[in-house]
């Protein structure tokens, strides 16, 4: 139990509204049973064992995690556990293999170098790793880029020791439309996978798994042809960005942080210590631009901020708040935004019931 | 000492190279000595104690710091710490007041009410507290905004209990032009600050303690008239920004994150597991764009950041590394890159001779 309130918090504070959070895991849920879709969320979004434990028993599959420390953290209440990152580097592989022996590891590789040099890791450890070969379907991240290279990588994965042959990945992070503008983004996805899938097949390489799915796309997920696994990470939280392209409402944003009034000295103008180090200093997708936006009046933009300022623009409001008083705020982007927080104090009501430690901060 | 090399940290790791440290230290000395310069660095840009030492080792008469947690830190080393940032908030100033009493501490106040609320907790802790007076000289962020305000609240500072009037302090934090383009910049605040200080002087208020200063602005803080103190932070360690406006040159960038290339499926780009979790993504002053440069080729620009992706460009080179091979990356801002990560790791050479606790991390 925290010892603390909303009002007696040190601010800035990370704040989780656990009935958002709740509604929101509900939501996902529904929709991936209904569409016969496995749901393995992203957990980079809040990097905590707690949040996991929920969306497990929402009836996620398994966690997916993009660094070790994550790996390690969820690993104590996931069993299922996908790092979607490139394998890459002995540190990194010693402690992906060193994972409880009752965790199913599974990875991702775009490359004949890392597929060598997991193959070799996994071997020397007596365990055997789940691979997905990653395929770019237009973000131009990570990922092989034509079937014919998909077909050559999947194979080696099929040959090599200590390895097993899944299926493959990708991640549509390119698509920011808003859900209804999607259609070509839809249609688009589906051709490029679609040619990946049938060389696949063609070569007897048939995937078992094709997981895809990002919060922007999720609820158009099923209308991907061939998909059976979707991987949204920041929906279980949601933030101004996601708001603003329409994938949540404003009520389904379950994070913010807790800030208070500390100087109204220059008119037109209100400075809250939630500033870059609490906030980031990502620019967002919302058009009124800046650097987030108040809870509970979504018109008031944190329009600049400084390592440990956010300035609100209150110039075409009325309300002018006290040095002192305290408000929430909510960034535009919840995943680097939670990353600067050690704690995330967990909320119902307007009541701080408990405290998480965000342990999977760091790598 | 750590049990680590270059070649086997587990990447992204935050470096900073010693030699270069010191070699900045000793012209900023040089610099702040030559011409009576008081100078007291904020320690915000790397939030280590033992860069604290180093700083007041070289001739720095006390640190600035802008959260508790910096204060409770850099007192562990520092004697004389001054709190620039508002003291709002009573969880704040509990622990700004719970400083050993050995510590010297001081404030800055813009408002009446924070001046108000300061005064009330420091009677009640029975420590007597140094404020200085904000002033706002163009950045429009804090600071009371003319002369008349200035001499108010001075003499409301210099009538309050448990307080003591020490002076003004403001930051050019919007001067970022190029050194030798500043000169209006340094015409405007000496005229601006001129106006402040004949105000308060008339008045009885003759500030002991002038203190202001920037990175970007450091070399030209002696042509500023009536400065008694300057607070720059980052040219500690320097970063893309600083270099980008001529304030540094490239090899006084004393900070990097070490990176990891992880794939490079994509065709004219290399893909390294430094991105905005490690770097930030902010956007920075360098007219290349991008997220950060590489320290041993400048002319590399992280195009792009994901989470844990840094988008290498390297279709205007022949430069060509293997998955697998290292690199280190001079990010835009050093001060919100420190923060994303829990160590420091000297560098002397081409060794890690030391691991620091980021010990003032969070707030």
């Amino acid at each position: 139990m925290a010892d603390t309130s909303l009002e007696t918090l040190v601010t800035p504070a990370a704040l989780v509204d656990l009935d958002r959070v709740e509604a929101n895991l509900r939501r996902v849920s529904q929709y991936t049973r209904e569409h016969g879709l496995h749901w393995r969320p992203h957990t980079k979004t809040h990097k905590t064992a707690e949040l996991t434990s929920l969306q497990l028993a929402a009836g996620a599959v398994g966690a997916t995690v993009a660094t070790p420390r994550e790996a390690e953290v969820m690993a104590t209440v996931a069993t299922d556990v996908l790092y979607a990152y490139p394998p890459v580097g002995a540190g990194r592989l010693a402690r992906l293999l060193a994972l409880p022996p009752r965790t199913k590891l599974s990875v991702t590789v775009d490359t004949l170098e890392s597929l060598a040099e997991l193959s070799r890791a996994a071997q020397g450890a007596g365990r055997d790793v789940g691979v997905l070969v990653e395929l770019d379907l237009g973000m131009r991240r990570l990922g092989v880029q034509t079937p014919a290279e998909a077909v050559a990588l999947a194979r080696a994965v099929a040959t090599a020791p200590s390895v097993t042959y899944l299926g493959v990945l990708f991640y549509p992070g390119h698509v920011r439309s808003p859900m209804n503008q999607q259609d070509g983004a839809v249609r688009d996805q589906s051709a490029r996978l679609g040619a990946f899938l049938e060389a696949l097949t063609s070569a007897g390489l048939k995937p078992q798994v094709v997981s895809g799915g990002s919060t922007p796309m999720l609820w158009r997920s099923h209308e991907v042809k061939g998909l059976t696994e979707i991987r949204p990470g920041l929906n279980v939280m949601n933030d101004r960005n996601t708001a603003s392209i329409g994938a949540c409402a404003w009520d389904e944003c379950a994070f913010s942080v807790l800030a208070t009034v500390v100087s109204t000295a220059v008119p037109g103008q209100v400075v809250v210590d939630a500033g870059s180090k609490a906030l980031t200093k990502e620019e967002g997708l919302a058009p009124s631009g800046g650097y987030g936006a108040l809870l509970d009046r979504p018109d008031i933009i944190v329009r600049n901020v400084s390592e440990e300022h956010g300035m609100l623009d209150v110039s075409a409001t009325s309300w002018r708040p006290r040095v002192g008083e305290r408000v929430r705020v909510v960034p535009n982007h919840v995943c680097t935004a939670v990353n600067l927080h050690e704690r995330l104090h967990v909320v119902r009501g307007g009541a701080v019931t408990d405290t998480w430690a965000i342990a999977a901060r760091g790598w």
